[in-house]
């Protein structure tokens, strides 16, 4: 009998408490963009060091300048592989909070459809089911085995929705510590609920706020209206003249870097059948709207895109008032490819804003983050078991794909830690992560962690 | 001795008490267009009525399907004509709250400068300040002759500042007990400080809010930017439509029924010496935002706008989130003049937008009331009556002006009672009338007092 086979057996058998464990670290609301739930987010962080204790993990609640990591190290057999597992424990606000079903820090199980059971709650698949089925593994291979059949060094940050403004400091601080041979990264998704896949393609990410400026108070529209400069005009005149007819985003230079993508991949991802109607029809859509003439896999694995994630000014309760307002403002992000520098394309943005203010207006910035794009190997030897070891557990070969999301984690233990990483996630496109009814599959939560103790027999193997 | 001398006297020694009088219903918080005011505008009605009581008027409050109405009727002299006097005593939302130097609900009178009293607070200005003007005009004229100089009703609305829902229908349900010789309307301002005026021009409005559903919930701009359509992005696009690059609003046939103002109009009005720079440097603006190659007082008076009064949608909060989201919406207002159409601009703006919609979205629509532009009379024999009776209390000639709000009773008393109004009021430009601090100059409401009694006089010599 191989040393796997028990563990699988264990994780079976474990998968109750395992829930009941998830759970508890569901109900903490950890949303770390809120300063308002900053001691949600710490008490998260030491629930998953007490949690790892119990497994035999030397863990600690390591603080930042933000919101504090979490690092624990393990011992492996000697002259096996040390790796690094990397996710978060920070979730994303949930409002609006009237189109939950549900609380959403009150998880259940609930059955979606006869057959598919789902764990419901937010962060049960971004990303807190994701991570503790790494953590899930190893307590079954301790319990079989009594140890780790490698060296394993956690890591969960509490800032991922928030722009990781603590991440590159901590891993400068940390070098020594986090740097291990390869990096596994649990926090990207299946091709669909039979089909495993590893992300190698990751969109980066820009994210801006803009702030128009106009008159110094608010004014009545009646008494100024005409005369007076308005800016949601102003903003909404910018913020319309960014994309062109074709949906080609015109800020200039914003294209430099970019590559077509190679024929022979473009042909394989058209392979795969998803129709915009497939796509989109999910989402109560049918017509893209980026780039014209591009198939949606493209355009959310391989190409950017500016959009808008929030716009407000003015009166916005009900009713009506009349008002002009005295300042506007908007979050922009961009996604970006290949080779698109971050804040190339942020000073790009904002001279586009400036060029279109109005002499007696101005603009305020303010910088959320930035990452460039990340290209994995397609066929890396760590890859190709990866692989073969989620093909195992699935019965269905497991796809290399890219993903329209951003893990700037992924660059950075590029850069700064000369670390490879392997993407491997399951979560599902109807998932609704950011959004109101976040699940995660049953089935995802179980065979998620059989998955993970499979990659670790292949890669110690 | 004239009858009036008295009743000027009167008003002076009387002048503290009319304060606490006025303070008494500033402190009411009647914010007509949130719901969650509804008690509070009934007990301003309340409060009126039992104040006019007091000074002998048959007074009632008068149920709307909104908030209620106040009338109240006083007999004159036989003979004598029979005058309508409106306010209302609805006033607008107090956000944002923290820019407020004080509770916006708790008056004051303070020194603006040396020798410059105001009394501050929401409704200061509009309107309650300037409905009492009148109530104190007939207190004073009641205390020293016993009787008014005329027949006087009084109606005082309390939805002007949500779009007047309940007025056409109260009017039509009430022609009989409404119908005066003339109306008189306290909802206007001066030209200055030192000079009244009486306006005879008046912008209509139309309201309207507009939704823009894309997705059928929130989305991961991740997973799905650059397929899924953005209704930040869609609406940005339409309302930065709505402007060509000489400020002109694109909305066909938007320019229908408007005529150019006359020259001599034109030239009186420049003759005011109103520059962009002083006009909008009051405020920290210089440049003019509406059609180039005109006036600031022909744009704020004789030209139609587009304004965006208020904008939202997405993640408005704190910190950065990477949505799409399902919605966002605009309101929008068009003020208009001379003969445009209120319901063809609803209709050509509705049009424009859907004109620009995906097909796999849909807008909604809300209506915020429509009334047209007004122009009354510049030298009707009451206009001239009322022109010096305030020149020789301001010791000024008044002047005749237009102005950009709109005041939709006017054109109701034409349209539906077949009576004009004589449109007399002592706001300033700095009042900060629907804005944070407004309020309303001392002396505006002392000689404001005495400008009524003054033009009661002259009107039933």
């Amino acid at each position: 009998m191989s040393s796997l086979a028990p563990v699988l057996d264990r994780l079976d058998a474990d998968l109750d408490a395992s829930l009941d464990r998830l759970f508890a670290l569901l109900r903490i609301p950890s949303i770390s963009t809120d300063p308002a739930y900053a001691a949600e987010c710490r008490r998260a962080a030491e629930w998953l060091v007490a949690d790892l204790k119990t497994i035999g993990f030397d863990a600690s609640v390591r603080d930042t300048a933000g919101h504090p990591m979490v690092v624990a190290h393990h011992e492996g057999p000697a002259g096996s592989p040390h790796v690094l597992f990397y996710g978060h424990y920070d979730v994303q606000p949930v409002d609006p909070l009237d189109l939950w079903d549900a609380d959403p820090f009150d998880p259940t199980v609930k059955e979606l459809e006869p057959g598919r059971k789902v764990i419901t709650g937010r962060g049960s698949s971004d990303d807190k089911g994701q991570l503790m089925l790494f953590v899930e593994a190893c307590r079954a291979w301790k319990a079989v085995h009594g140890g780790l059949p490698c060296k394993v060094t956690l890591l969960f940050e509490g800032e991922e929705e928030s722009g990781s403004p603590s991440l590159k400091p901590f891993l400068e601080a940390n070098k020594e510590e986090l740097k291990a041979d390869f990096a596994m990264v649990c926090d990207t998704g299946m091709w669909d609920r039979e089909t495993p896949a590893i992300s190698v393609g990751l969109r980066g990410l820009v994210g801006e706020e803009v702030t128009i400026h106009a008159a110094d108070r608010d004014l009545h529209s009646g008494h100024f209206g005409g005369a007076a400069a308005n800016p949601i005009r102003i903003l909404a005149k910018i913020l319309g003249d960014m994309h062109d007819e074709t949906g080609r985003v015109t800020v200039p230079g914003f294209y430099d870097g970019v590559e077509e993508t190679p024929t022979q991949v473009k042909a394989s991802w058209d392979a795969l059948g998803l129709t915009a109607e497939k796509f989109l029809g999910e989402i109560g859509l049918s017509i893209p709207s980026g780039e014209k003439g591009r198939s949606v896999l493209e355009l959310v694995w391989a190409r950017p895109t500016a959009e808008f994630n929030g716009i407000s000014g003015g009166y916005e309760g009900d009713g009506f008032k009349t008002v002009i307002a005295s300042q506007a403002s908007a979050k922009v992000s961009f996604r970006l490819v290949h080779n698109q520098d971050p804040e190339k394309i942020r000073a790009a943005f904002r001279a586009f804003v400036e060029a279109r203010l109005p002499a007696d207006c101005r603009a305020e910035f303010k910088k959320h983050g930035g990452s460039p794009a990340i290209q994995l190997s397609y066929d890396s030897p760590i890859v190709t078991k990866a692989k073969n070891a989620l093909s195992d557990e699935w019965s269905k070969p497991a796809l290399t794909i890219a993903m329209g999301g951003s893990i700037p984690i992924v660059g950075d233990f590029q850069n700064m830690l000369g670390m490879e990483s392997l993407l491997v996630g399951f979560g599902l496109d109807d998932d609704r992560i950011h959004s109101p009814n976040e699940k995660y599959d049953l089935s995802s939560f179980h065979k998620g962690q059989r998955s993970w103790a499979r990659i670790l027999a292949a890669l110690t193997a």
